[in-house]
C-alpha cells in the first residue's frame, strides 16, 4: 500500500457537538478548512467511522494539562483495527459560565457540564456558587444545546467554551472560570495506516507496549530500551489492560519519527521485549521543538557504525 | 503525636449515596461494620470533611481493572492537606440492566448511569441495545435511585450493582452485562496522618513523586532508585501536575512498609532526588501476597551493613 | 578479501622458548599439531611477526586465574595495525622446583624463574625455603635452560613447568608447589583479520572500548549497551591508555559470535557512544558452554523485528 | 581504638633499594620527611613488615599512567589481615639510561632494568639499540646498583631514575628515554586500621568488592550502586580471586571519604549485595580536585531526607 499524502484527506470526523474544544482544534488544522466535518457522539463512534472509511480522519482529545489523559481515546487506539495518529494540535482551555437571557448568577441554583469541565472549575465554583448542584451532561457543548433550546431544562447555567456560548446565543455569566488558568488540551488527528507525514527534524512517535510478563522492574527495562539510544520520552501513562488487577500496558510519547535510525532500533528493541508493540503513528510537534539528538545517535552515526558492522562480517 | 490505631476509627465516610460499590466496600472493611456510615456526593466532599475531621475516614475508589486510576481520588490525595492511606479493599464490579416494573428490554430506548460503568458496559450495550440513548448521571446508584422514585425520569433503564437496583425494588432485564467479567476495583481507606497501620509482612505503600525538573531519563533515574534496594512497584500512574503540558506526576505503589528498611531507604532516595514526595500511607495488602524480597534487601541485611559502616567509621 | 578459514594456517608463532606453559597451549591446538612451530622472545616480537606475514598465527597468554591479564598482550592486541583472535586454549598450570643433579632442597640458596611464576608459589617458598633469594628470568623456561646448559648460573634451583624441567634434563627437587592448585592459563590464538572461524553457538567476542570521554558513569553506560541486548560479558579489565592517570579503555570478552544479531547490534550501539571500538575477534570457547540466550534475543527474534519495522515504514 | 592520626606515623617503609621511583614519592609525603625510612626488596614484603608493626606505614605503587595496575600491591592489599591507604602522591616517571664510565652508547650489547621499566622505553630501544639483549633486574634501582658495584655485571647498560644513577656515580647515556613523557606512577602510604585521615572535600575511597555470584550484569548492579547515589569512580580494575578462571573481584577508587554521608550509605548498599566489601581507606587526593556533588547527595540532603523519614516513621 503506497503511504498516503494527509493533504489527501477529504472527510473529518471529531468528537461533537459543534462548539466543543475538539471542534476548535479541527479548525486549526490547516488540512481541514475547507474539507467537510461530521461531528461524533463520541470517541469511539469516531473511530469506529473512520476504521470503515466512512470518514478519512477524527480529531479527538488526547490529554489535557489538568485532568490528565483521556481514557476513551488512548484505550480505543490501543484495541480494535490499527489506526494512527498523524498530527497533534494544542488548545487553550477557556471556561464560560452561561445561561438563558435574565438569569442572573445569583440565581443559578444547578449547573450542567462534562465532568471534566466540572472538574475544572471546582474552584471557582466553591467560591461563587457553593450551594449548586451539578448536572452532568454529555458534553460541554451539550450543556450550552440545551439551554439554548426551548423547553424544560435540568440546570439553570452550562459551563463550555466560549464559541459554544455564542453559537446558541447565551448570556455570559463569568468569563475564565477555570481553575488553572494556562490549561491546555492535546487534540490528535488520527488516521487508517498507510498515512505518514514526512520527517521534519521536530517529531514525535506514540506507542502502546504491552509487557511480556508482570515481572519486577518490567518497565525499567522497557525505558532502558530508550535511554541507552538517546531517545527522549514525553508522556507516559499506564493503562489497564482489562486482564486483570496490576495487568498495565504502556501509553508513550517519544521525541524522533519512525524514519529516524535510533528510533527504528529502539521500536525493534521494544518489539523484542515486549509481548506486543502497538505502533500509533509519527507527526510533527505542535510546538516544533526539535529533538536534542544525543551524540552518537544521530542518523549518520548509525550508518557510520552499520558501514564498520558489515565491513567486520564482510 | 502518637499513631492511632485503625480500630479506634468511628466515623466512616464514603463515596455515595447507598448501593454503589464504595458502600459494598466499605461493608467489606471489618473494623466499620458497626460503626457510623457517612455517604458524600464526592471523592472531593469525602475528602475534605475527613480534613476537616468531621469524618474519622473514608472510602473511596482508587484503581479499576478496566477503566483505570480515578483521577479524582488520586488528585484529591496528591493535593492539600496531607492524608494517608491505612487499608485496601478489593470488589468485584457486576453490573445489572434494571428498570421500573413493566418495561420490557425491547422498549429500552435510553439508559441512564455513571460514565465510567457506561465505559464498561459498552459491548453488552452495541449487541443488545444498538440504538438506545445513553443520559450520564452522578453515580451508577443514583441512575437507579431516579427509577426508584415515582415521576419523570430521563431514561427508560439504570445500569448499577445488583445491590442497588434491589434497594429500590428495581426489575432485573439483564444481569452480569459487564464486558470484562473480572472487573475488579479497588477502594481505598483513608485517614488523616497519624494512623499507621502495623506492618504485617504483606504490605503496601502509595507515594506521590514530584520530579525536580523534567529532564530527559528523569523517570528512569526514580525507578532506579527502587530497582537498587530491590523494591517492586505494583501500579505506577502519570498525573499531569496541571502547571503546564508534560509536567507530570507519578503515583506509585510498592511492596513494603514505611518501617521496612529497604523501604524507608528509597524513600530517603526518592526524597534527595525530587522535587517532592508526598507519603500517602503504608497498609497490608488485600490480596494478602507477601514481598518476595531480593537477596540482601531484608531489614537484617541493612542492619548488618549499617554495624558495619558504624565499626568503619568509629 | 575472503575470510581465510583457520585450517589454512601453516607457520605458528608462540611465546618462547620451547618448554614453557605457552608451548604447551599451542600443542593443544589441533591444527597445529603437524605444522611450523616458531618460537619468539616476546609477546610483541611475535605479533609483530605476525603483522609481517613471517608467520601465520601467534600463541600467547592473555589471562591468568591467579595473576590476572597479561598486559603484554592486552597492549600489543590493543594497538598497532589490526589482529583477531581465532581461538582460545586452557592450561592447567603447575610448577616444580628443578636444580642439577646432586643439589638438596636444603643446599639452595637462590631461586631463578619469571617473576609471574615466582608470585604464583609465595606461600610454598615462605614455607620451605624463606632464606632463597630471588633472581628473576626471562621465562620459567629460561631458568630451567640456564641450569641445563654448562657453566656458572645465577641461581641453585629453578620454577617452570615440568616439560621444561625434563627437556633439560634437571632433577625435581619438589612438584606442584603452586599456592593454587586450580591455576588455570588462557592463550589466545592470534591471527591477522580475515580469518574468522564459523559460529558454533558456543562462541565468544573480544573487544577493545575507548571511551568518548573520561565522565562519571562512562563505564555504566558502556555496560548497558551490552545489558540491553542480553550480552553477557566474560571478562572485563580496564588498562590506561597511557594518555594521562585515569583515562582507560576497556577490554571486554562476551558470549557470542559477530554473527550473531545482537552481538552486531551490540557492536554498533558501542561503536556509536564510544570514541573507538577495536574488534578482536570472534572464537569458540575452550570449554564449549553455550551462551544462554535471554528471551527476545536470537537471531529469530531480531530478523521478526526488523520484518515489522520495514513493514511499518513502508 | 582511638584512630591515629597520621601525623603520629614514625618509622615509614617503601619499595626499595634506595633510589627507586616509590623512594621519590616517599621523599614527596611531607610527615615522612624526617622520619626513619626502611627499604623493603618486594610490596608483599612492605605490607607484612607494616601488618607485624615493625613499621608504621608503607608507600608502594598502585598504579602506572602506562602499565596499569600494580598487581602486586593490589593483591597484597585484598587479601590478608586489613590495611587501608591513608595517602596518595603521584611522581612523573623519567627514565634514563646509564653505564659505568667509559661505556659509549654504540657499545651497549645488553641492558638490565626491571620488566616493567623495559616496557616503558620499548620504542627508545627499537630506534637506538635494537640488537641490544635484555636482561631483566630485580629493580630499576638494582640495574643501577649492580653497575655502580665493582666487578662483573651481566649488563652493559642500566635504565633507572635519574636519582638511581646519580647515586651510583654513573654516566648518563641518554635522559628522558620513556616512550611516553607524561608518564606518571601513583602510590599509596598503607597504615594499619585506626589510621583515618579527616574529609578534606577532596579525598578518595578505595575498596574491593567481592562478588556474590558470577551471573549475568554482575558488575552493572554493582556499579547501580555508586550511580543511583552520585558517586563518581576514577579506577576499576578487575583482578582473579584465584579460584576459578573468570571469577574476579573488583578493585575501585571512587570520589567521597568514608565520612560522607552518599559514601556511607553507597557502601552499605555494596554490602548488602556483595559476598563481601574490603574498605581500603579515605585519603585527601594528591590533585586536590573537590568532587562534583551531584545535586541532592549533599550531606545535608541525606540529613533532610532522614529527618523526614523519622518524622513520617513517628
Amino acid at each position: 500500500m503506497t503511504p498516503r499524502h494527509p493533504s489527501d484527506l477529504r472527510r473529518f470526523g471529531y468528537l461533537g457537538p459543534r462548539g466543543t474544544f475538539t471542534q476548535m482544534a479541527l479548525d486549526a488544522w490547516d488540512g481541514a478548512r475547507h474539507q467537510e466535518q461530521v461531528p461524533f457522539g463520541s470517541v469511539d463512534a469516531a473511530l469506529e467511522a473512520l476504521r470503515s472509511a466512512e470518514i478519512d480522519a477524527a480529531m479527538v482529545p488526547i490529554e489535557n494539562s489538568v485532568e490528565g489523559g483521556v481514557s476513551a481515546t488512548l484505550d480505543a487506539l490501543a484495541t480494535g483495527d490499527p489506526l494512527v495518529v498523524i498530527g497533534e494540535v494544542l488548545v487553550p482551555v477557556t471556561f464560560v459560565l452561561c445561561a438563558r437571557a435574565g438569569m442572573p448568577l445569583s440565581s443559578v441554583r444547578s449547573v450542567g457540564t462534562h465532568s471534566h469541565a466540572w472538574a475544572q472549575v471546582r474552584t471557582w465554583m466553591a467560591t461563587h456558587l457553593p450551594d449548586a448542584v451539578y448536572v452532568p451532561t454529555l458534553s460541554t457543548a451539550a450543556s450550552a444545546a440545551a439551554l439554548g433550546q426551548p423547553g424544560d431544562v435540568m440546570f439553570d447555567a452550562g459551563v463550555c467554551a466560549p464559541v459554544a456560548a455564542a453559537n446558541e446565543g447565551l448570556e455570559i455569566l463569568a468569563e475564565d472560570i477555570g481553575d488553572n488558568r494556562s490549561a491546555v488540551t492535546r487534540f490528535v488527528l488520527v488516521a487508517r495506516p498507510g498515512t505518514l507525514p514526512e520527517p521534519t527534524g521536530a517529531d514525535k512517535t506514540t506507542v502502546v507496549l504491552f509487557q511480556r510478563d508482570d515481572h519486577a522492574g518490567g518497565l525499567l527495562e522497557l525505558l532502558e530500551q530508550f535511554a541507552v539510544r538517546g531517545v527522549n520520552m514525553t508522556r507516559l501513562e499506564s493503562r489497564p489492560t482489562g486482564e486483570a488487577m496490576g495487568s498495565y500496558c504502556f501509553s508513550i510519547d517519544f521525541e524522533g519519527h519512525l524514519q529516524d535510525a535510533r528510533v527504528g532500533e529502539t521500536l525493534m528493541g521494544l518489539k523484542r521485549v515486549c509481548a506486543d508493540v502497538r505502533f500509533l503513528g509519527s507527526y510533527p510537534r505542535a510546538d516544533g521543538v526539535r529533538a536534542d539528538a544525543r551524540v552518537g545517535t544521530a542518523d549518520t552515526d548509525f550508518d557510520t557504525a552499520r558501514s564498520w558492522l558489515e565491513q567486520l562480517r564482510s
